[in-house]
């Protein structure tokens, strides 16, 4: 079958890969769409230089084989991270933070750009009908923006700013806006923010002590001390944001000011996957490439690019 | 009358000082007995360039004249924040972080070093009567201690460590014991861990990933570094220390462990009050000295140091 693989340095187009067969409690999927996260690129850049295997987690297909009737012959979105059930993070509802998780495409386990894959059935959701795949596509980057609202608890009166104007940012926007927020956006491309405007204010400033929460979502070091100039006193900054290498803190500053800073990484399907469905997320279309242009969809700077793989 | 000031360089001791007239709001508190806290300090290293008057804001006191009957010819405990009442902080239950604060013995307004210092009315606590002014005045830093509780969610089941071995540490572990938690106290000095051991589980080492809440109250920068290692993933530190400088912080990583980092200063002083009444927080004797000998008070590497002013 047709994939893409990671070779321990390089991206690799190749069309003799074995068809996977499922494990113990996992299904076949095949393939119809799957999308280019930021991740992939960083592990173009070496970010994680222990895998080898077929790339990808973000994706949409039919699960051709599976023991889940409510799955069986369905188009699916999955997760991506398949937890152990044992350790002192999967007893504690914490599976996404498993010590022993494989993660698709990424670690441990091939991933989605590829004509067919496998994936614990657990991770499996089915996609509501009149959700078109070209739509769906976007729940996972969605879920994780979901996750803000499981850590922090926004009031319909808070002040809420994204900092950012980036896909990060978007998906971020997206979320908050289905779940009935209000919110702004500030960035520093005039043009970027154009895509917000229908969703959100968005403003070029960035008001000092002017939000009660504010998400950094910039994809850059420099995001979290702007993120702390704007946060009121005993607000929250939610953090985004991952990116190699160290930044330098006032910390006292967090002490002092009682302000709090909430990592957030991957989120709940289900709600994204209703606001995609009911129309109260909106997103541009995915730009696709065939699997073998994968050179020009990994250099692509649109919005999102994928590959159709069947 | 007799006092300690800081006359924007060095602490001067002074016998000359008038006494006060109090303010609109404001209540005339014959100081009793006064604590000096490592903030006095720092301000003798310069941390408030700006400030000079009578030092100091951890006091028991007798309030002579005050226009609330709850309070007048009693002996009171007071906070240390007066507030403008009109800053969007102050509208929003948020006083400590009222922009346009007066501090005692910090900003804008004298302390509590003196014979008589004036204070808002509202400010001002009464202590109960079978609570000793020796007990009461450690009121202040254990309020500090008890605003965690304000913050963080802390199951009887959560595993919580303080780091650090000092004062601060000492405080929190009070506060958190007179809730009823268990913590771990993980210290870097045997003979100061021996303080805390009937209180706490005492441990000079640092569990990697060991505990769901982690207290950083090291007073040091590289407390929140050893913090990180020890919180679990979507763990939440902390953070009780305040210091000049930034600290280099791998942000990344709080980010995709989803670790919550709280910071966390002044707090609600009935509570502290309350368990220092019924002895469910308890602290070892303060070392009293005269006004007079401001040096040696301040020099004192005891538990804690301060003047008897009558």
């Amino acid at each position: 079958m047709k994939g893409i693989c990671f070779d321990g340095k390089k991206a690799v187009y190749r069309e003799d890969l074995p068809k996977p067969t499922p494990g113990e409690g996992e299904s076949l999927v095949r393939v119809l769409m799957a999308a280019v996260c930021n991740t992939d690129k960083e592990i173009l850049r070496g970010y994680r230089p222990d895998f080898k295997g077929v790339m990808g987690h973000e994706f949409v297909g039919v699960a051709e084989e599976s023991s889940d009737a409510a799955i069986a012959g369905k188009r699916v979105v999955g997760e991506l991270n398949a937890a152990c059930g044992k350790c002192i993070y999967c007893r504690t509802g914490r599976p996404t933070h498993c010590s022993g998780r494989r993660v698709l495409g990424m670690h441990d386990k091939d991933g989605c750009f590829a004509e067919y894959m496998t994936i614990d059935t657990s991770l499996l959701h089915p996609v509501p009908e009149e959700l078109p795949t070209e739509k769906a596509i976007y729940t996972e980057p969605l879920a994780a923006a979901f996750e803000i609202m499981t850590q922090v608890s926004l009031g319909q009166d808070k002040n809420i700013a994204v900092l950012g104007d980036g896909r990060l940012a978007y998906c971020v926007v997206q979320a908050l806006r289905a779940e009935g927020h209000s919110v702004t956006v500030a960035g520093k491309h005039p043009e970027k923010l154009e895509l917000f405007r229908p969703f959100a204010e968005v403003t070029l400033e960035r008001e000092k002590e002017g939000y009660e929460v504010v998400i950094e979502a910039t994809g850059s070091p420099s995001g979290i001390l702007q993120a702390l100039e704007m946060v009121r006193k005993k607000g929250t900054v939610v953090l985004k944001s991952t990116y190699a290498g160290e930044v330098s803190l006032p910390l006292s500053q967090v002490a002092v000011n009682e302000i709090s800073i909430v990592g957030s990484r991957c989120g709940p399907f289900v709600p994204a996957l209703n606001a995609l469905a009911s129309g109260k997320a909106l997103f541009p279309e995915i730009t696709l490439f065939a699997p073998k242009e994968y050179e020009q969809a990994f250099a692509d700077t649109g919005f999102k690019a994928g590959f159709r793989f069947s």
